[in-house]
């Protein structure tokens, strides 16, 4: 999803940028108007995430997929461990990239407690000397959230493709942070990487270039030809949150839709949330019906009610209500309205006892 | 370049895809709309180029750069030598990336012959047994392009970023195309590969899933969230070529545009071709005035004239003119009237003798 005001501007200007008529589309890499936008676009990230001088921010392509890849190609040497957590779906594949490539700890495994959550940095089994300690900020599937991040020696790695600029983080406790674009910062088609600097230099010689954060460093993400619309949105859309008054305004706003949709949940014996309510996603917000049935009639009626995208993922089946940064709050009090009919017509059958599973 | 006609469609359609009150940019890689957007791009290129159905065709990112580690990456075997020709700048990168990951066999090398010219099929030196023959359809550097490709036991495979969809190519004799799509096929973003199935299958366990065609094979490229705007674009891009009458209609076009600026160049001792006569790429059409001085004045007075991007690559200097796909034959004739003004008033000084070097 994306601000109707930042689709707005991407139309206006599409066939002609800034009166250089010519569209962003056809703007070469290396010329001034492309480097303008890929310069704010940088500007904009530094800002809002408040990102120290010794770290890079790279535009890169292929998603957090090819960052599973990556990171372990660029930061875990020949006879190095790399500590992982695993907390679902998303950190699995993060898991099973870095298994091909060298050697993997589990530092901690929640993937199968129910109520759904994520570890404690208490309970992380860490390697001294990891080569570094890989996190999943937010998992979309079983709508769990890092609440507190472990304080570690060894780099601390998080894949932020679904949260981040949704809240604030000290971007010092991290090595390295990245995140496919298309949840929280833009369109699909551009990664963002912010790297400690220093770390892009354990890479191998072996490595192909492209694959290096190395030489995206140095050539400032136009050692290739980047995603340049794609950025083009990712500036625009960066611009955007500057202007609602950056990652506090919009933490708090975040905080405020997923507070009401819990709460309604909390509410109700009709619902039942997924997650431990300690671990609980401000971004995707999971919940049950009473039966399968319900469920599916619940996704059917909501999305011939324009609220779209409301069935749970195959893998786990019930709710999710995705609350990313571009998505209003009227749109969650919308739902949550439709909700309390839904329920009013359908609500024959309930959960019996509490409407919160807790461990 | 974009066609006006396709820039046009994407505005209108940018914030409510067909009716669905969304943008194409908003929408999920799993839902309909992209599908069917995926799809079609796909057909129209299947159609474009008489694709077999033995070959795959791909949406991949990264563009040419991930391709020159993707290809050895999966189609060099650990005991196995891959042929390439070294024809440029690009063939360059191509096998520089290749030998991090295996040995190669130059088969020819004619990056330092001059007039600038690409490889015969009948000089090439290749290897019995060799994994595959890498080419490099069209050097927009140096303005070469191959006329006739080898045809050889050993799979072909081809970078085609400058050239694929400009001129009809029997794709059965070739293993493997890939090409960036920014230049022939649409906007930066997207990358498409075409793959002949059961080379796929050669890769080995230790490659990263994103970087296997296996994978994308299997997955209909929608393993990972694919650039979907970008592929929305090509596959407004092919649509339109099919309308203009596909490849051959396009060819021709792209021959007479080529025809009218070599003729131009040929037919006065002010301008002169940079290529070999016979190597002459009708993409890119590369040619030098009497003096550096007066280049630097050409590029400057032509940009100001509206007629961008004339600057030769650095590494080459002189004057390079791009006639990609979507440049239409009013482009090139108003480059050649320009170029007519500029030698009347300029071309006091003149090359001695003929207007071409040849071998």
């Amino acid at each position: 999803m994306l601000p109707q005001e930042v689709l707005q501007q991407a139309q206006q200007q599409l066939l002609d940028y800034q009166g250089s008529g010519m569209s962003i589309l056809e703007s070469s890499h290396r010329g001034k108007a492309y480097e303008a936008v890929h310069q704010e676009a940088q500007a904009n990230l530094r800002e809002l995430m408040a990102i120290p001088e010794d770290y890079a921010v790279l535009f890169l392509q292929g998603g957090a997929t090819l960052q599973f890849a990556m990171v372990p190609m660029n930061l875990l040497g020949k006879n190095q461990v790399a500590d992982y957590t695993h907390s679902g779906a998303w950190a699995a594949k993060a898991i099973d990239e870095a298994k091909r490539i060298g050697s993997v700890h589990l530092a901690a495994d929640t993937s199968a407690v129910r109520p759904a959550r994520v570890p404690l940095p208490a309970e992380l089994a860490l390697t001294p000397g990891a080569a570094y300690l890989h996190i999943t900020s937010n998992e979309t599937i079983a709508g769990t959230q890092w609440k507190t991040f472990p304080n570690t020696q060894e780099p601390l790695v998080a894949d932020m493709s679904s949260d981040i600029l949704s809240r604030p983080i000290d971007v010092k406790a991290f090595g390295l942070i990245y995140a496919g674009a298309q949840k929280n910062l833009g369109p699909a088609g551009v990664t963002v990487v912010i790297i400690r600097k220093d770390l892009a230099q354990r890479v191998g010689d072996s490595i192909a270039m492209f694959l290096r954060y190395a030489t995206h460093i140095k050539e400032n993400s136009l050692y290739n030809t980047p995603a340049c619309f794609a950025v083009y949105l990712l500036m625009l859309f960066t611009r955007w949150l500057i202007k609602q008054g950056g990652v506090s305004a919009i933490s708090k706003r975040n905080q405020e839709k997923a507070s009401r949709l819990y709460a309604a949940i909390d509410g109700s014996s009709f619902y039942r949330g997924i997650a431990h309510t300690d671990h609980r996603s401000q971004m995707n917000v999971t919940f049950r019906l009473p039966t399968e049935e319900l469920e599916a009639e619940f996704v059917r009626e909501a999305s011939a009610c324009g609220l779209k995208g409301l069935q749970g993922h195959r893998s786990a089946g019930g709710i999710r209500a995705s609350l990313y940064n571009a998505m209003p709050i009227e749109g969650v009090d919308a739902l949550i309205e439709w909700m309390k009919d839904f329920e009013q017509r359908q609500g024959k059958v309930r959960f019996a006892g509490k409407s919160q599973e807790v461990a």
